[in-house]
């Protein structure tokens, strides 16, 4: 088994640039078009693929733990009249729909990280679009709190999808023009046909961009509105320096499985299910945000997290055909607690609070894996708080009922709103949706929940016996992997998320699912389709008839 | 061009009875084999096609407007040991996609249609399940607001689509499980993935029906429940007899064109674009509720709402190709604006109310229907009240800027609310979710809006005048119906619901467009899909890759 390399460091960015100055960090798009991530398609007009939104997600990740002082984050081009072309559509041609399902779904996982650094850590992001931003790039200006839009009689904002591709803008763009910008359904009908985009003010008057300015004043009104942003009196309880270095977490590959310090996933290429295990600390964990700053990356509530999300990634990009994830975990409940208790008293300090939304941030990865999880509770196990979460996010649970044996689970405040869904709700709110009662009087237990009491409880699906065990689990197991992987994921997509929807959950169910359907159109990926035409002579060839 | 009849009547049902005694109505599905919408698949089991489905959904609108006494809605079935299949296989696996896709919309239509007359006729359904119910049959149980099962050992509850078929329930049934029953995920999973499904006491304890009773008792405890519904004192202001007979309204087809008494339906096939024009009544209509129930479906809100619904049902199924609908109306404003002040005056005469809640499905059907939609407003045109919602529901509008011929719109308290979306806004608090203010402003305004005023409004997209008119117009024509059906679709759906979700736009939304995007799947619909391989000895063959 081969993995991939989705750890990105600064130093060795290829398409952006990263400079922090005071409260201000700055992040320039100058795409290498001689380094795309594959072989095959020149990046041209800083269009994008996986690599070059790897570093994105990198440089997003290092601005909440590296650098605490920044307040506010341009993100900007170099180069002259472009901001960025978005997806580069020959790397869209030339992917399978697996890969092009997952792409859309990271780039959108990024987007909505760089929402939640604004929302959660109080970064203000700023597009400055010094050039024209087309699909994936406007994409990426109206994840931004702002954007400014250079005036020069050229340069415009535009979703050019569907009437040139035949295809969706794929990274939220619909939802957030119409749900997070709020525009009008009409004009957003028109800027969404228009392949050539709206241009200064008339995409001001529309709501797709917040300022214009004309180009010889470009760089200054936007610096004079970044300095503006950084003068603002610091909020009681903000982020403040010193911040705490991002070590590479990648993972040791023996035979079929990858080893991290803490995870550990174990893949069965026959069988097509995968182990992925999470181990509790071994020895001490900080007790106090000073101890975490000391220990920094190397604490195990950031390196878990951070070994977990690399393994979604593998599964999603380097094991497509792994339709199965059993969850399970090892080691000392009593050190899971120990370390959750130290995330809730310390909540208020920003290093804590990163690294809660850093556990949060791989556990919605985990719920949007087009994967089966089933959870597996044995002895040795310990699905504690945090861990816990582990159980609730699985598609169904096994937990051992064997007096001999006896396994247990530990909730904690952890679980109780910390670690959200996507929609708002924590994974126990959201199974609990019809009696909210069930939530409380499963947080009232602070003590270890055998495993009658936790069937009881409903906290987990089935408890068979010593006898039954084995059978019953490895049958769930090979059932499952059996069904049609396309069946499964529209299915869990569907169950996993119940009760309220959000913008996150509206891209992720109701926009990826259109956009998944139509990636498999002939009129967009035929050999006939607009897609697959791209960049050539010919002109698409639709089949008509309306669904 | 040929219509399809989507006209029935109860004295020629063939796989439906409709028996009505007091308050009590008792739907009975007894789907005749050998009697399909088209030939070529025996409706086995129970099973159904749009031809059993027509004909259910006629039976709801015949309860609404002709029985209004009725309080209580028994659904059954006469068959032993079934009380339906769900969706015809066969059928399904001989329709095309564009097929397949407008049968679940309209299905699920009719199930959502069913929870209205619950919600807001105060007619209480009751499935009662005298044998299994699977797939759509299931489905169509959880859309009623009770459900009792037979006990008898065999008779199931059931989702056998996605292990045995390769696809989703198609009928919202994922979605009703976890947001409607709120049964909690993982259970669901486990009865979604379990062919032969949940019987008797373990259907009851997960919470997918609300009795069980044992065959020797099944009929008098559902007749003893049912008895006690129809005992509860009738609630002030409740829906009381005579009721009025619902006329079929079927159009006239005159070449390409299909009329109507109050709705055209004008076809040009070569170019791909429909008009549809709306006409105002041309004489007096109803004032007061006594006169709307003497002139009853002849009456123009009514008949004009039926007409619309049809020609829409044309459009799904019998004109597949056409893209684009352009929306007229014809004829005198302050008629449709008599009628705007009679309903709303009389809000709470339940035939008023019916026929409001009639209109309401007529354009929320227009919402989710597949084709780009235009409004047109030209002097003559009559876009007020009831009939500017077309303007709203339309993807973007053109009004003609000419002071030699002025066009007018006009508000009513019709669409303050009265007329909602699936997610539960109005047409216009949606399309001003940015601000409120606007819709407040628009409704204050009870005069005639000319098209200036429109403009600044916000009410329209677009006002050419005299001299672009003519060319502005017939080129975004071509233009729309230029583009990709598919990506139209999806940028549609995505544009028109901005803001919040409902159970229903989830349906619509979410669990609509992942079953889309699992027809066009090999493994459900290719040679060696399970779905094509329904029914034959072999065994499908998947395409492992996860998404």
């Amino acid at each position: 088994m081969e993995t991939l390399d989705f750890q990105r460091h600064p130093k060795r960015y290829l398409h952006w640039k990263l400079a922090v100055e005071g409260p201000v960090a700055r992040l320039v798009m100058d795409v290498q078009e001689e380094r795309p991530w594959r072989p095959g398609y020149p990046l041209k007009l800083n269009s994008y693929d996986l690599g070059v939104d790897l570093e994105l997600a990198d440089a997003i990740e290092r601005l909440r733990f590296e650098h605490p002082d920044v307040r506010v984050l341009v993100i900007t081009s170099t180069r002259d009249k472009i901001f960025c072309a978005g997806a580069n559509i020959y790397m869209l041609q030339s992917s399978t729909h697996a890969f092009k399902v997952n792409f859309c779904k990271f780039t959108n996982e990024t987007r909505i990280g760089l929402e939640e650094l604004a929302r959660e850590s109080g970064v203000r992001t700023v597009a400055a679009l010094n050039g024209t931003a087309s699909g994936g790039g406007y994409e990426l200006a109206i994840a931004c709190d702002e954007i400014h839009l250079i005036d020069d009689g050229s340069s415009a904002v535009s979703f050019p999808e569907t009437p040139l591709l035949a295809v969706l803008p794929g990274t939220g763009g619909l939802t957030r023009l119409v749900d997070k910008r709020r525009i009008r359904r009409d004009l957003a009908d028109v800027f969404c046909t228009v392949a050539e985009g709206f241009r200064g003010s008339r995409a001001l008057k529309t709501g797709l961009v917040d300022h214009v300015h004309p180009r010889s004043r470009f760089e200054a009104k936007v610096q004079e509105r970044v300095q503006q942003i950084a003068a603002q009196p610091r909020a009681k309880g903000a982020r403040a320096g010193p911040g705490i270095e991002l070590e590479p977490v990648a993972g040791r590959v023996e035979g079929d499985t990858v080893r991290y310090q803490h995870v550990t996933l174990a893949v069965d290429p026959r069988s097509r299910v995968a182990t992925l295990t999470v181990r509790a600390p071994e020895g001490d964990e900080p007790a106090t945000p000073q101890e975490l700053r000391r220990r920094g990356a190397k604490a195990w509530a950031i390196r878990f997290a951070r070994e977990l999300d690399d393994a979604l990634l593998q599964l999603r990009f380097a094991l497509e055909s792994i339709g199965l994830v059993v969850l399970k975990t090892e080691g000392d409940a009593a050190k899971v607690l120990a370390v959750d208790a130290m995330l809730v008293a310390h909540g208020d300090d920003w290093l804590v609070n990163e690294t809660r939304l850093l556990i949060g941030r791989a556990l919605r990865r985990l719920d949007l894996t087009a994967r089966s999880f089933f959870a597996v509770l044995e002895p040795g196990s310990c699905f504690a708080g945090t861990l816990f979460e582990l159980a609730l996010a699985a598609d169904r649970s096994y937990m051992l009922h064997d007096p001999a044996r006896p396994v247990q689970v530990r909730l904690s405040p952890m679980n109780d709103g910390r670690l959200p869904m996507s929609h708002g709700l924590s994974r126990l709110r959201c199974r609990f949706l019809a009696d909210p009662r069930r939530v409380d009087a499963a947080l009232s237990i602070r003590e270890p929940i055998e495993t009658e009491q936790a069937l009881e409880l409903g906290l987990v699906t089935f408890a068979p016996d010593d006898i039954d065990w084995d059978d019953e689990v490895r049958v769930a197991i090979e059932e499952r992997a059996s069904l049609s992987p396309d069946a499964l994921t529209g299915m869990e997509a569907s169950l996993r998320f119940a009760g309220p929807e959000s913008m996150e959950t509206k891209i992720f169910g109701r926009l990826s699912a259109w956009q998944n359907w139509i990636f498999t159109r002939p009129n967009a990926t035929g050999d006939e389709g607009a897609l697959s035409l791209y960049g050539r002579p010919e002109r698409p060839v639709f089949d008509w008839r309306r669904t």
